[in-house]
């Protein structure tokens, strides 16, 4: 039996109109890191992005599907990036400016990216990079910045102020199907070339809704929303169109997203939500010890990309900043789960704090499951640790394998059934708070149960005489798998191998059987170059005979 | 180009499995009339909904996309029965107990009901009507009321409860295509038969997520909402699913929507929100002046079906219940447009107070424009008066046309891109926010319900001894709007105005309740240039008090 409704769909242009007018007085408010920070309406965002787009497809030749990419920080014009390209049809690729340059070269040739819009301020990134970017023949470059830089290049170059001047102040955005791509973002594992999730009009609509549901973050026209986190990384986690559709004014920090600017920007703009990652916030929370500020405005505080420590929730408490946690990835767009606690606990407990410490709930459109080591489902319990796969409209099914071919789809990232896999292992409580405990590549394996490496390295870095401690799997013949404890001592400590077990089995409340008998001290723990363990190096040096094991 | 996110259709079954896990607490508060209101939590809700999904499969052998109708009031029996027939693939039709029994009649024909879900409470009014409803075989009474009314009745009768006891607790919701009929609808219009809306599993998720929108009614699991407007009335206006998708616990009356019930509904559950006709709050502001309460919880009330009266909106106001203004019919599912002032209009203002009482701004996800008297586009001036069109994917394109034929798109309902024509006449500010004036036609908007003026002229000129009739609606203190009856009598007649209101009752079958009080005799209906009744004369005469008015 057929609906009667009108089969209008999900775009992202109409995100774009009911801001522009509804919500025309709304603001994006770019700052400059001079006296007085630059003001645009929604409704001329709303025109401009009519002019990008005519100019676009007029004088540089954008047509269907093409791939336009940003190389950009977050501002109004990378906003009218945002709406226009998809809008017209053609698909926004955000690049990460903090990649390594031969990943950011191989992204943009994947991709086919043609067009790419750079702020002027990123054109000393860029343009050492261009003569590999083979695809590339148009850079279109907005704000401050060297121009010759980009001299000799084998491009054509543009003023974006000067390529939009003059074009119509609408245009008729085409009716697509909601399930085209619309954006676009490559995220790099670990291991293989980056791989691109490719985001549609449908899964930007929805998010962008989720975002604002009242359970959500739930912000309104009278809010001003602090975007710290990057427009190249997720989407600004959905915040330029979640804002749009509901008038929230955004507060845009650009390329100054050190401590004091950023402290700078609150006091005078008194944004009432920012969101960011939480090595933006301990900077933060320093500047602010050291130098304070009035950022009494701002009342919600979104953090993700990875767990806020306790220590900094506590200190944001006290300033007045409440601290939401919430978890996502490039692959769920990244909305997943949210940490607001349930109904009834009362604010400020012991209880209330470790609901916000989980990583939260799952909103309506997001399901989640628990995935054992045999690929059993595991109970919402709290103890039952398993990978969390999740499924939902806003979440990864595949990844962008070129133009030309079939979306990949590597069986340790999407389940049979379609699921992604997240990579993440962790509990969900039977009132369904998510608690992430690991990556599931660090967990130990061991005898059809799940070990977690940083449940050990947190129980080992709490005796006094640790300076820090990586835990790995290492092959047993009887288990399959079992924790090698590498410790770094502190200097003068004469604490044994026995000493640090009996202490893990007692303040460390570790159950007996996830003891290690491995033991090996080091010097320090092997880092990458973001600073994180590197366990692929500890794995590799136990496995040549490189460490000097002790077995209890 | 492709998107790589997954394909999860929108489905009604979704919003029920996230409400009853997640929010598995919430719960769905019943009123009794007695000491203790009946208590059932969402994840009860949904181990009972899958009861009944099995039963009506089972037992009564429903299947594919038929029709199961409710016949109900708004309490938890029919939530199950809300989330578990569009979840199985069925329809869930909700029949307007208040329309006239020929009317209810033609409308199970019409939609092929096989099975009605009715409380005993409603029994007296089914029974007799169950030898005109052809096509249905099974009723399931729940609740108190006596059974024997049924005795002899050619259909099968079941208990709710015993039907549903030992069912399994769980179904395996069928992964079905979110555009598929979900639930429906009849709106008796001004002419013709009534017609059926028939709501998508996409248009009611949607509509949900946009109730849920902070900027919007904006519900978490902390509140309660005490939710008057009928289930039967276009999904209770979408609050059932919406507070499904967050939590949202829900205070049901029964069927006890008098004032002083209400009062005390509210005193003692101190719901957080409430949804409901001004008809309704009418009657409990002058129950709380003669019996005052505490109903301080009462933080935001949502009024539509018919314009808020000023003085209502104070008197709110100064109880601390904080009227919000939204519109919408039985086409729209219903949320068209709600009034939350602009940010930064300052609260307790004049300027705020008039934007409360437009009937606001277009919600992301519904378009309107207006279109004037020659079919053109009229400016968002605050001045160009015009019929409001409304888009989106929660507005209907169609009324449905019985189980075989073609939906129907009258030119008089439907533009010719597919807009809705809603019959309403209004101006629109440069700021988006709508002021309804007028009707297209002249309807009588009686306490949230439609009386249609063509059918009591038609009804009133069936009489013999009446010559002419129009009737007008005419401004009523209790219910918004009255019809003023307007007459011509043949010479010689001796009839009388309660022979007439007789007559409509019973040759005329017109609801009691849709009655006129108000009578005049008059020489000849004024008539335009064209010929047809001058309705706007007649109104104008009497608010001038040139008619010579009898109230019965």
């Amino acid at each position: 039996m057929l609906s009667t409704m009108q089969d209008v769909p999900l775009l992202i242009s109409r995100i774009l109109t009911h801001g522009s007018t509804i919500h025309g007085t709304s603001q994006v408010t770019t700052w400059t890191g001079e006296d007085e920070p630059h003001r645009r309406s929604f409704a001329e965002i709303g025109a401009r992005a009519a002019q990008l787009a005519h100019a676009l497809r007029d004088d540089l030749g954008v047509t269907g599907d093409e791939r336009v990419a940003t190389l950009a920080w977050n501002n109004a014009e990378h906003v009218e990036a945002y709406f226009a390209i998809p809008s017209m049809g053609a698909v926004l690729h955000t690049l990460n400016l903090r990649l390594p340059p031969e990943q950011l070269a191989w992204i943009v040739n994947h991709a086919a990216d043609r067009v790419i819009i750079a702020n002027g301020s990123l054109l000393p990134l860029l343009a050492p990079l261009l003569p590999h970017l083979k695809p590339v023949e148009h850079v279109v470059v907005t704000g401050p910045g060297d121009r010759s830089l980009l001299d000799g290049a084998a491009v054509r170059v543009h003023e974006y102020e000067d390529l939009i001047a003059g074009k119509p102040t609408s245009y008729d955005w085409p009716e697509l199907d909601e399930r085209q791509a619309a954006a676009m973002c490559y995220t790099s594992g670990t291991t293989g070339d980056p791989k691109g999730v490719v985001y549609s009009h449908r899964s930007v609509y929805l998010h962008s809704m989720q975002v604002n549901m009242a359970q959500s973050m739930g912000l309104t026209d009278e809010d001003t929303s602090l975007v710290v986190v990057p427009q190249f990384h997720v989407n600004a986690w959905g915040l330029p169109h979640a804002t749009f559709m509901t008038g929230v004014n955004m507060l845009m920090p650009d390329r100054f997203l050190q401590p004091a600017p950023l402290a700078a920007m609150i006091e005078s703009e008194r944004p009432t939500h920012a969101a960011a990652v939480p090595t933006i916030w301990q900077g933060l929370l320093a500047e602010l010890t050291a130098n304070p500020r009035d950022v009494s405005s701002l009342g919600q505080v979104t953090i993700g990309g990875s767990a806020c420590p306790p220590s900094l929730m506590e200190a944001f408490d006290k300033l007045g900043m409440r601290v939401c946690h919430a978890w996502g990835m490039t692959e769920t767009s990244p909305l997943g789960t949210i940490a607001r606690p349930p109904a009834g606990v009362a604010a400020g407990t012991d209880e209330e704090f470790a609901y916000r410490l989980t990583q939260g709930r799952f909103p309506a459109g997001v399901e989640g499951r628990l995935t054992g080591p045999g690929g059993e489902r595991l109970p919402w319990d709290g103890e039952s640790a398993g990978e969390l796969e999740v499924r939902g409209p806003w979440i990864a099914g595949a990844y962008y394998n070129g133009p030309d071919d079939e979306p990949l789809r590597p069986a340790d990232k999407f389940s049979e059934d379609g699921w992604l896999k997240t990579g993440d292992v962790g509990t969900i409580s039977a009132d369904g708070y998510l608690t992430l405990t690991d990556r599931a590549k660090d967990v130990i394996k061991s005898g059809g149960e799940w070990i977690s490496s940083v449940e050990l390295e947190n129980a080992l870095m709490s005796h006094p005489d640790v300076a820090e401690a990586a835990v790995v799997a290492v092959p047993d013949d009887k288990w399959g798998e079992r924790p090698l404890a590498t410790v770094v001592l502190k200097e003068g400590s004469t604490a044994t191998f026995d000493t640090l077990r009996t202490f893990l089995a007692d303040e460390g409340k570790i159950a007996k059987w996830q003891l290690p008998e491995r033991w090996t001290i080091v010097e320090a723990v092997p880092k990458t170059s973001v600073g994180k363990f590197d366990k692929k190096v500890l794995r590799r040096q136990y496995a040549e005979g490189e460490l000097d094991v002790t077995s209890l």
